[in-house]
C-alpha cells in the first residue's frame, strides 16, 4: 500500500475543508449543480475521448496505484535465480513443477513457454508484446486522469461563465450579486481542487507505478531468457542485478567479482 | 461504433444546457451573432491553416471515428492464416479466387500484389508507404480538430473583447451594463464549450482509433509478407499474435507452443 | 493557388467587421496608436529575434505560400520516368538537351551533374544538401511567422497595462473611465486578431506546404540517382510511386505488378 | 557551495520583504491560514503525486544542490591518470592498496571490481546502472522541485477563490470588502513567491549540477574501462580530456601531441 | 555587427516610449521601486537556477550576439581549401608557417595537431568535444536569456500583488485607489516589457546565432580532418560546398563537375 498517495489525498482534503470552515461560512461551499457541472462535465468529455473499455477500467487501476503493494524487485530476482539453478541441475523441465508457485502471469508464462521448448526469439516477442501492451494500457489509464485535470477545469471555467450571465442578466437586486457571483465561482474552485487534490497528481504517480512495473517485468523477461538460454545461476545473478539501484545490490559485489 | 463518444458528447450537451435552464434565464444564452462570431471564425482561422482536401475529408473522418465499427483484428489475423494455409496447400497463385472475399483494400492491394509475383521489398514498401499515406491523413485531422479546440476559444475572447469595447464606449445607461457584459461572455463561453465539450475531446479519440488502424494494418502487411515468403501457417500466426494483447491471444498460447 | 487560405483571411475579416458593425460603434474600433503599439512592436522583437535576411524574405515566402500553385508531384514524377527513358534508350548525356525543358531548378542542377557524370554521392549530397536548406528555410519563416503570433498579443497586452495606467491616474472624470477602458482594450482586442486571423493560421500554412515541397524535391532526388544508376524506366516509376498517396497512384498498381 | 544559489534565494527574500516594507503595511502581508493553505497544500498534491522515498530524500537533494563543493573532474581525472600508470608500472592489483584513498564510491567499487578480475563487460554494466540510477533519482528530485512549482501557485489560487467565496457570500459590510479581498489575494502572493523565488529556479540548478555529475561519472566510468584494457596512461589522459571543456584542458594539448 | 538585433531593440524602445508619452502623463510610468521589484527580482531567480560562472559570462555572449560580426563560412572555405593545396603541395608540415595566419582559434588547433602527427581519430574527438562544448555553453545562455524571460513578468505579477493587497488594505480615501491600483500595474508592465522587447527576442536570436557558428565549425572540423588524409583539394572542396546554402555555393557546381 502506498502510504504517501493516501497521506497526501487525506492531508489535501483536510487542508480544503479546514480553510474553508475557518472562513466562517462552509455552508456556501456546497451547492450541488456545481458539483454536477464540474464532474458529469468532465465525466461526459473523458468519455468522448477515451475508449470506452479504458475509462471503466480506470478505477481498478487507481485502486491498484493506491493500494497495490510495490512489486519487491529483491523477491522476482532471488526466484528467477533459484529456478536457474533448478534449470542447471535437474533441466529446464523440471521446472515445470515450480509453477504453480509463481505469482506473477509474465512469469507463468515465459517458464511455461521455455518448458514447452518454445522457440527463445519467440518468447521473448510475446513477453515484449505482453509488456508493450501494459506500457499502452498505463500510458492510456494515464491521459485519462490528465484528461480529468484538463476538463475539471475547463468545466468548472464553463460553469461560472454561465454562472455570471445569468448574475449578469439580473441585477435588479444589487444586494444578490454578491451572493450570485459567489455561486458561480464554485464550479471554477471545485475544478481546481479536484484537478490539483486528485487527478494531476495521480496521473503523476501512476506513471512512476507504471515505471516500477516496467522494471519488475524486463527483469523477469531478461531472467526467463537467461535460464532458457542455460546460463550459470551466477550469470544469471550479475546480468540482473545491474537492473537494481547500488543500495538494492547490497553486499552482492563481492559475489558478483567471485563468480567472475 | 464507438457508444463512449456518443454518450459522452450527449452527456456534455444535457450537462451544459441542463444547467443554463436551472440559471432560470436560458433565453440569454441564445445568441446568433456570438454563435456566428465565434463557429465561423474558428472555421476561417481553419481555412487559412489547412488544405482544403483536408478540411473537407473532416466531417467524413469525424463520423468514422464516431460510428465506424472497431476493426476485429482478430477476424483479420485469422483470415491472414486461412490464406497462408491456402498459399501452402495450392500455392500463392490460388489466394486469386479469395481476393473477392475481402473487405480490407490494403490487404486486397496486397494479395494481389502476391498472387502477380511482385518483389517482396516492392510489397512491403508500397504497403508501408500506404500505411504512412494513412497516417499522415489522420495526423492532419487531428491537427485540424485541434485547430477548432484552439481557435474556438480565441475567437470567443475576441467576440468578448469587442462586446467590452462596445459596451464601455456607451455607459451612458448604466442599467444596460450588466446585460452588455453578459452578451459579451457569450462567445467566451461558446468558444469554451465547443472546445471542450466537442473538438479537444474528438482529437483525442481520433488519434486513439488510428493507432487501433495503424496496429490492424501493420498485422496485414506483415502478414501478407509472410504468406509470400511461403511461412508455415502456425508460424504466420504465431508472428501476428505478438501484436494482439495477451487477452485477445486468448488461449492460442499452448497451440504456439505445440506448433514451435 | 490556395483557395482555403484566401477564403480562411478573407471570411476571418468578414466575422470581425461584421461583428464591430453590428454593435453599432464602429468608429470605436479604430485607433492609429493602438495600431502602431502591436504591429510595430510585434515587427521590433521579430527583427531583435531573426536574421535581418530571413525578416526580409518572409513577404516572399507568405506570398508564395498563399498563391502558388501546389506542385505537382505527378507531373515531376512522368518527367522523371520520361528521362529514364531517354537515358536508357540514347545513354545519360542525350538528357542534356532535355534540360532547358525543365523547370524545377533542384531537377536542373540534378541532371546537369549527372551528364557531367559527377560521382553519384556527390551528387546526392549536394542535393540532399539543398533539401536540408529549403527545410533550415522554411523552418525559419515558420518560426519568424510563429514569432508574430506570440508577440502580438504581448504587445496588445503592453498597450493594455499602459492605457490602463494612463486611465487610473487620472479619475477625475468619472464619465471618461469607460471611454478610457475601451482604448485600452483595443491593443489587446488587435493582438488577439493579428494573431488568430493571420499569424498562427498561416504557420500551419507554411507548415504543410513545406512538407509537401519536401516530398517533391525527395522524388526528384530518388529519380536523379536512379536514372543515373542506369535503372530501367519501370524500376524507377515503381520507386518514385511509393511515395505518391495511394490515390494518385490510379491505376498504376497493375503496370507495376507486370514489370516486376 | 554553490554561492550563486544561496545569493539568489537571499536576493529574491529581500526584494521581496523590501517591497512589502516600502508598501508600508508589512503586518498586511503575513496571514497563518494563508500559508497553511499553499505550503501544506502544494506538499500534500506532492505526497499524492511521488513515492515516499523520494519525497523524504528531497532535503538531502536540495542541500546538496546548494552546498556541495562542485566536483573537481581535474582532479578526479588526475587520479585516473595516477592510477594507469600505477596499473602500468606495478600491474593492476596494485590498486588495491590506493583504494582507501578514493574518496568517490563509484571509483571504489569500478577499481575493486578491476582489481578482483571482473570481466570488462560486467563492470561496465554495472557502473552504466550506477549512473542511469543516480540519473534517475535525480530526474524524481527535480520532478518533485517542478511540482512544488506547480502546485504552490495552484494552492494559492484554490486559496484566493476560497476567501472570493467567503467575502462575496457577506457583503454586508462595504467597508470590509477591500480587507477581505487583500487577504484573498495573499494565498495567490504566497503561491508566486514560493514557486518562483525557490522551487522553479532550484529545479532548473538541480538539472545543471546533475549534469555536471552525469560527466564526472562519465569520466571514472570511461577511466576504470581504460586502465583494466592496459591503456598506456598517455593514452588514458588523453581520452578522458576530451570531456573536459577547452579552458580546463589547459596547456595539454602539447602533450597530447607527443604522446600521440 | 547584426543591425536586425539593434533595429528590434531600439523601435521596441521607441515604440513602447511614444504610446506612454501619447498616454500624456509619463511621469506616472516611472517608479523606482517597481523596477527595482522585477529586476532584481528576475536576476535573484536567475542566480539560484543557473551556475555564477555562465551568467556573469552572459553579458559577453549577448554582446557577441548583437556585435559580432555573422562568421563568413566563405572565407573559412576558401582558407581550408587553400590549406589543402599547400598540404598537397608541400606536405603537412608546411602548413605550420600559416598556422600564425588563422583567427579561427578551433582550425589553430587542428591544425597544430595534424602538424603534429596526431593520430586522425584523436584530432575529431578532441574538435568535436570542443563543438560540443561550445553548444553546451549557448545552450546556457540561451536557458539563462529564457528564465529572464520567465522570471520577469513573475516578479511582476508578485509586485502587482503585494501593490494590490497594500492598496485594498487602506481604502479609506477612495481617490487614491486609482493611483494606487496603476502603481500596482506597473511592475507587470515593466515585467511584460522587458521580457517581450528584450529578453525572449535575443533568446531567438541567440540560438539562431549559434547554429551558424555550429555550422561554421563543423565545416573546420570536416576540413583539418579532410586535409589530413592528404584528400585532393578539389575534393575538399567538394565535400565542404555542400554544407553551403546553394547561393553560397554559386558557379562551383561546374568546377565540381569538371573535378569529379
Amino acid at each position: 500500500m502506498d502510504i504517501a498517495t493516501i497521506i497526501g489525498l487525506v492531508l489535501g482534503c483536510i487542508v480544503i475543508v479546514g480553510t474553508i470552515i475557518l472562513g466562517g461560512a462552509p455552508q456556501m461551499f456546497f451547492d450541488a449543480p456545481s458539483i454536477v457541472v464540474v464532474i458529469i462535465g468532465a465525466i461526459s468529455a473523458t468519455f468522448t475521448a477515451f475508449p470506452l473499455a479504458n475509462i471503466l477500467g480506470l478505477p481498478k487501476v487507481v485502486m491498484k496505484t493506491i493500494f497495490a503493494k510495490p512489486t519487491s524487485v529483491d523477491a522476482i530476482l532471488s526466484q528467477l535465480v533459484n529456478f536457474a539453478e533448478v534449470a542447471r541441475r535437474d533441466g529446464i523441465l523440471a521446472l515445470e513443477n515450480h509453477v504453480e508457485d509463481i505469482k506473477d502471469p509474465l512469469l507463468i508464462q515465459g517458464i511455461q513457454m521455455a518448458v514447452d521448448g518454445t522457440d527463445p526469439e519467440l518468447i521473448e516477442a510475446i513477453m515484449e508484446a505482453d509488456l508493450e501492451n501494459m506500457i499502452g494500457r498505463h500510458e492510456t489509464s494515464k491521459a485519462i486522469l490528465d484528461g480529468f485535470g484538463k476538463y475539471a477545469p475547463a468545466f468548472g471555467m464553463i460553469g461560472t461563465l454561465i454562472g455570471l450571465v445569468t448574475m449578469l442578466g439580473d441585477m435588479s437586486d444589487p444586494s444578490g450579486i454578491g451572493a450570485g457571483m459567489a455561486v458561480a465561482l464554485l464550479t471554477t474552485l471545485y475544478g481546481a481542487i479536484v484537478a490539483n487534490v486528485v487527478f494531476c497528481p495521480l496521473a503523476d504517480k501512476l506513471a512512476l507505478r507504471s515505471n516500477e512495473e516496467i522494471l519488475a517485468k524486463t527483469i523477469v523477461i531478461k531472467g526467463v531468457i537467461s535460464i532458457q538460454s542455460g546460463d550459470n545461476p551466477r550469470v544469471v545473478e550479475q546480468k540482473l542485478k545491474t537492473f537494481l539501484p547500488p543500495s538494492a545490490r547490497g553486499s552482492g559485489e563481492d559475489e558478483l567479482a567471485q563468480a567472475a
